[in-house]
């Protein structure tokens, strides 16, 4: 019961080529606009297998409104053939970027056996260097130039064989300085629980990212997914002072798939804004028939219904609505327990329509 | 370079089978819902092929808010096996529709050799009947009970082998006892021209319907089309009776495949609500840079682009945008033709962003 | 992973319309042609929502050799509007269906609480009626006039709360008389476990069928699936003599979603045609590279591989092929389960490329 | 009226990731396979935005047999980041190439001011370098050591402001050398009139190619084809050895869009084996009953029928069949042109079925 959101569209103007955006309804949560964003991709400049460029037209196509360039730091395999300093991709990408209206976020991967494992630095400023590479060294240099620290897939099954994520001593010691502001729950593919309960413990942004190095054209044509992943930030203006504040506050939700992930305190709001019931458009001698709208372009998965006089569970598709009857002796009241979204392990939220 | 909109879906609740309607995003003009109708249906009552309510749960997955089903007076080839009353099919979807939120029209269709064709007849009351079955008896009845007069298909090939539509004198004549009140500009796959500059002349409305005897869904599939075509009414209220007094008053445009079609005065502020430009979202020492954004599930196609130092034309895809550039030195206006937006024979729409 | 067939389409051919029929590529048994059936469906002449040349024409869309209709003999819930004789539906559609090029057979589905419940009498003769309306004495005609007897959906919950087949004294006594041919392992969407046994045992057809009452375009709407569920029948020719033969003879496959199921002595050659393994077309010092094909509109997932030195599992996409290699030092068997091939209650084929 | 191909499928197996290749049908000349072929394609290494193992897993999920990696020898933009030789490209692709069963050609694109222009060379031998840089150096170094020279996009509009392809001097003391093979008559969007002539009269390979720079699902989502563009290589034997020596003789057709190009010798047996006309399937007084299949995955628009009993036209999609009529007291022959295969600048395919 999947619906494809409409595939990416390429036009001509005059002699330039300029990506068409895709405009993806999400929710909102009042008092902010929603930045849909990916903080984890690679080009050809590390392990990746696209040019820099490409990776911006493919975001505004996928109806991002940012994108992070994170190649790996240390992890260079094309270096006999590509030869950048740390800041060449961000390099050939800004311009172009700006251009298309995307955000660009320069970053890079720093690439450690686990413990510590794979970390992202955001929000890198262009000059940055790191001449002592020593892990610790690398991140207090970046966090003191104002970086966002992401830990990248903790359970990722190369460094840890169950898929398990644990946190370590060092990721401890990092959360204790300061110097850890996120987790990715999602990565490619994988869902890693546990992470939720971190970010909330810690006050860490919750993220969900593609760490895409092929095409993600390619990644969703062997899933059923209608969209790449991404990370949802709740930011009071759209720009990349906004975003990066946003960010450090934890104001994110991750989508992936047909799910939701995240704090609750932003997952019920962002729900509540897709959802809309209408008063009676009808009534029989039994029932009173209300509409429910989703306007978004998410599906929710609405279950254990505690009304027994409506109906135990409701599926709405994205862009859909659907008239459900409660009978007319009962209570009125549509509570629900939203199966596809997740606020703790094991944890969904739940609403009242 | 079409999408498609996002294909039916059903789901169970309990015991009952619901229709999940999809929502479509078109236009709106200030102070009007924009209802998504068709005005012109059949049934086993006549040469139709689906059942009554068929046709109402089909109407709710297309994304309609109200469906006519028209079946014909006098042409009745399932006579030998289904026997209704000219009441029939009607009384069948009541109840069906009503509880799924749409706005069911009772109509037929009168079906009379050229001239003066076929001619439906919308909004007939439960209990009419037509003893005196001469075309203008009929007519005068129905309008004295209200009914809304609609010329179907004015140049159908089957009538009319060279396949133009001609004014006759019986159509003039019905126009001048106000006894008709729009005109089918598309049925079934054809465009008819002329049709808008008569409606113009004499304040009809301008419909556009499926004229469907099979599904939808099998007109589609043998079709680059997203969606059926349709009459757009703008009402004050979504009900039958504002919906009746928005085509009496000629409150229409029509959508057939990627065109729109209708009066200027109501062309010009639906498009206008659909693309929204921004202010400049980036520059360079040659350029300012603009965001446009097309918010509705309708194309447009901006041709013919007066200002020479921006994009001779532009493609915007339903919910989509793109970034276009203006030359710095040159005037910061965008003005187009929307050539999918035809206001009347050979006349496009004239747009600035 | 889904991957949809193609959709239907319709062509003008100068005055009359007729049906573009789907090409689908199956398997094959070797001296058997393979007729892709639907043994139950219903029209507008008992419950079901459709006239009977709508069906026709949908059929050779869906890209069936073959259709029943099989209206409830005794549930007629149109009677108050549509006044067939049991013959009715098979009278209109038969002229329609030969210039089609599609196989159309004569049914009706006696309709009775459990048990017995609910069962298709096919291929009925043009003259046949039923005077005498009890179960046995209808049964009793229908296989005197050659009549092929199919249990319907033997574990519908409406019948059976527990949605659990069983088979009770009166269907033992049908098939100790020979009175009961072949019973629906699949029905609209549900499949019955325990039906392959009894089909075994008793030398039954496997059978499965849509039982479709509105559009087979809207069940499909509302799921994954690429196709409508159908009997495959393995018959000498392509007539309804020969079909005939070969549903009596129980030379049967049903499949449904991804899913095949039936007789091993069937499956087993059958998967063999959609599979090819050409010879090493790679070496390294390693590895022996095979390709594997899958010929077939039918996706193929094989798991529990038993070559420790080549893949666990493999996933064989409709119309598509993979590389997979071997360890030289190894053996070069493939051998596997074909997880989506029902042999048995939790029994899957087992094939060796 | 399109229909799309199937999308691109990726599995892993253990731990490698291997495309799934789709299997498309096209036509067959009997004593021949059909080698589908890409001979113009770029990678990050000259202006291209991939790296050459995404460029021959793409081709493999398009379901092409042979793919040539042509990089320009002398325009580099990337050179600043990317230094290979001119061998690198290839060099990293070969032995993922062959894990594959993909066919791998080197090759190159001299790249120069019209005229010559630019022309790719292909069945390079790795060792090859070109140090004396002059045009006709290249081209006699690159032939002596058995290249295939192919003249791209003749008409190119930034080299030919009218975008008409012209033969100069140079090409045609080219083709009286025996230094050129085979011209693109399709490259990148494009189709270039007059080509196919200038190849009949010459003996040389009429090619089309995507020229792809960005990814071929890029390209594909900006239009309605199913497919990229490519060669059809008609081959005694699936191996690079006999694609290059049938690529020497001509014996190609281009397939782009829904159009295929190429000499009659090659076109009309193609096409028959696509398309089968059974004998009569039904009959009624009038009329006799044809079924007509079209076994590929290329469409076929029949036109201009020349039996005044018969369809005027028929449109066959791919892999469907339709049923024809024709009339008893006619002539039974079905004889058309096929307006979608082009043999000759005006000329259409002509069959009889």
């Amino acid at each position: 019961m999947k619906r494809h959101l409409l595939s990416l569209v390429f036009i001509f103007l005059g002699c330039s080529l300029f990506a068409q955006g895709r405009l993806i309804h999400t929710g909102e949560i009042p008092g902010y606009v929603t930045l849909k964003c990916d903080f984890h991709s690679h080009t050809v400049f590390s392990d990746g297998e696209v040019w820099p460029t490409f990776r911006v037209r493919e975001a505004v196509q996928d109806g991002l409104d940012a994108i992070a360039l994170t190649d790996h730091l240390e992890y260079l395999p094309h270096k006999k053939y590509v030869k950048g300093e740390d800041n060449s991709a961000f390099a050939i990408a800004k311009n172009y970027t700006e251009r298309r209206d995307l955000i660009l976020i320069r970053g890079t991967e720093i690439t450690r056996k686990m413990p510590p494992g794979h970390l992202n630095l955001l929000f890198l400023p262009d000059s940055i260097t790191f001449e002592d590479t020593t892990f610790l060294a690398v991140i207090e240099k970046a966090v003191n130039e104002g970086a966002f620290v992401q830990w990248n897939h903790p359970g990722w099954k190369a460094q840890q064989p169950d898929g398990i994520a644990r946190m370590m001593d060092i990721h401890h010691e990092l959360i204790e300085k300061g110097w850890l502001h996120g987790i990715e729950i999602f990565n490619d593919g994988v869902f890693y629980p546990g992470v939720m309960e971190w970010c909330i413990d810690a006050n860490l942004a919750i993220t969900g990212n593609t760490d895409i190095h092929g095409t993600t054209a390619e990644v969703l044509s062997s899933s059923s997914d209608s969209h790449r992943a991404m990370t949802l930030v709740f930011a009071r203006e759209r720009n990349e002072r906004e975003l990066k504040e946003a960010l450090f506050l934890g104001r994110t939700l991750v989508w992936y798939g047909d799910t939701l992930a995240g704090k609750i305190e932003y997952a019920a709001p962002f729900v509540s804004s897709c959802l809309k019931r209408t008063g009676a458009v009808y009534e029989d001698s039994s029932y009173n028939y209300y509409r429910i709208e989703n306007l978004s372009d998410i599906p929710y998965y609405l279950t254990d219904g505690v009304n027994p006089d409506a109906p135990k569970s409701i599926e709405l598709q994205p862009r859909a609505y659907i008239v459900v009857r409660i009978r007319k002796e009962g209570g009125q009241t549509l509570a629900y327990t939203v199966s596809n979204v997740k606020i703790g392990t094991g944890e969904r939220l739940k609403i009242e329509l």
